[in-house]
């Protein structure tokens, strides 16, 4: 462990466990409010995803973030103005925190029946 | 509680007191993400802080949210060029999440000694 | 004029005109790229409105910036989940830009028929 | 041209060396106020740099984007906290825009005698 980590350490006032859950939240939460609003088609979609997971991964205790568009939001074909800005109903994101012993997978996907993105806590191991 | 509400419980995996943490870390980084880059003087940043607290008030568990930018970084006088752009060492937040019977108080601010911008977990009750 | 606008000016290989032009199109694409995501509800979309507005105005050469978001987006009533994420859909915003004699009007809203939120250039005196 | 490109040309009341510039604007103000806070480091800076590009390509009468990131304000090494968020002092931008026989190139960098990330029109052909 860094100095710097030690450091951080020092701040929190919660277990081990509740710590990773809480950069889990974090972590969703940068997805949706960072990349929002991006615009994005069916050509540069791909990029897009690896590049959102990329920019959580560098973030503290990421072991791994996938991020998905759907491509059903996406048109083939048409014009300069057939291209979309992701919004977070588009989203559809698994993140692995990994901290000490403890392993957090949270979730993001739009509910269908809540009619909202869901940021939800999946497993802690 | 709605039936929205308790489809969204049925999502988590985790305590009620996890939840809360995880809620907080959210609501942090919507802080930051959303928000940084915003065009902000010493006119307007008293403004700024409220609509901050406000968005994070209307999501999901937020008891209270309180955002302040420290007046040192802004100049009184100037030119047309004497505004800045919001960053994270500028932002100074507390939320506090009640869910259920926990409530999680959650803090955001620049730490000198780290010299990053530090979310943390500040207590649990 | 201060040092720095003479400096400002020097980097412009064009007219007043098209400057002021160049300068509105950064002001509503600021609007939507950094405000959309914003959790709003009833109850502070008046607030977020205000600032939004205030924050493009401290950018240089505004004269005033407008924007509204139309009430329709919104239910009066709901539970923990019924606010909504600011989209470039429910922006309406009116800029204009004053750079020595140049008055431009732009605009932005969603227009039906294109099915896109278009930002426009309405009058330049 | 196709339908939609001719409603979105009703709406401009000014000429197409004009809309070019305002388009130039718009895309360096999304460059700016979408990617600012995107978490990035050394071995993810070329896949933002190209993910940025590839965004603003996607947008009406964009001929080329490039955006470069200097190395110098990243470390090789260090610890989890090593990383940064994008600032706009830290864009190095060139749009060329495109709009029937008009091309607009403009720019955005930081600008060491403003201290200020100038966005600029730096030719019209």
């Amino acid at each position: 462990m860094t100095d710097r980590e030690s450091l951080a350490n020092e701040r929190f006032n919660c277990s081990e466990r509740e710590r990773a859950v809480f950069e889990a939240g974090i972590k969703l939460a940068t997805i949706y409010h960072q990349f929002v609003g991006t615009p994005v088609n069916m050509d540069t979609v791909e990029d897009l995803e690896r590049t959102i997971s990329k920019a959580i991964e560098v973030q503290p205790y990421v072991e791994s973030a996938r991020v998905k568009i759907p491509r059903t939001f996406f048109t083939k074909d048409g014009d300069t103005y057939s291209y979309v800005s992701l919004t977070g109903d588009m989203i559809d994101a698994i993140v692995v925190i990994r901290l000490g012993d403890t392993k957090v997978t949270a979730e993001m996907r739009y509910d269908d029946n809540l009619q909202y993105p869901l940021m939800y806590v999946s497993s802690i191991e």
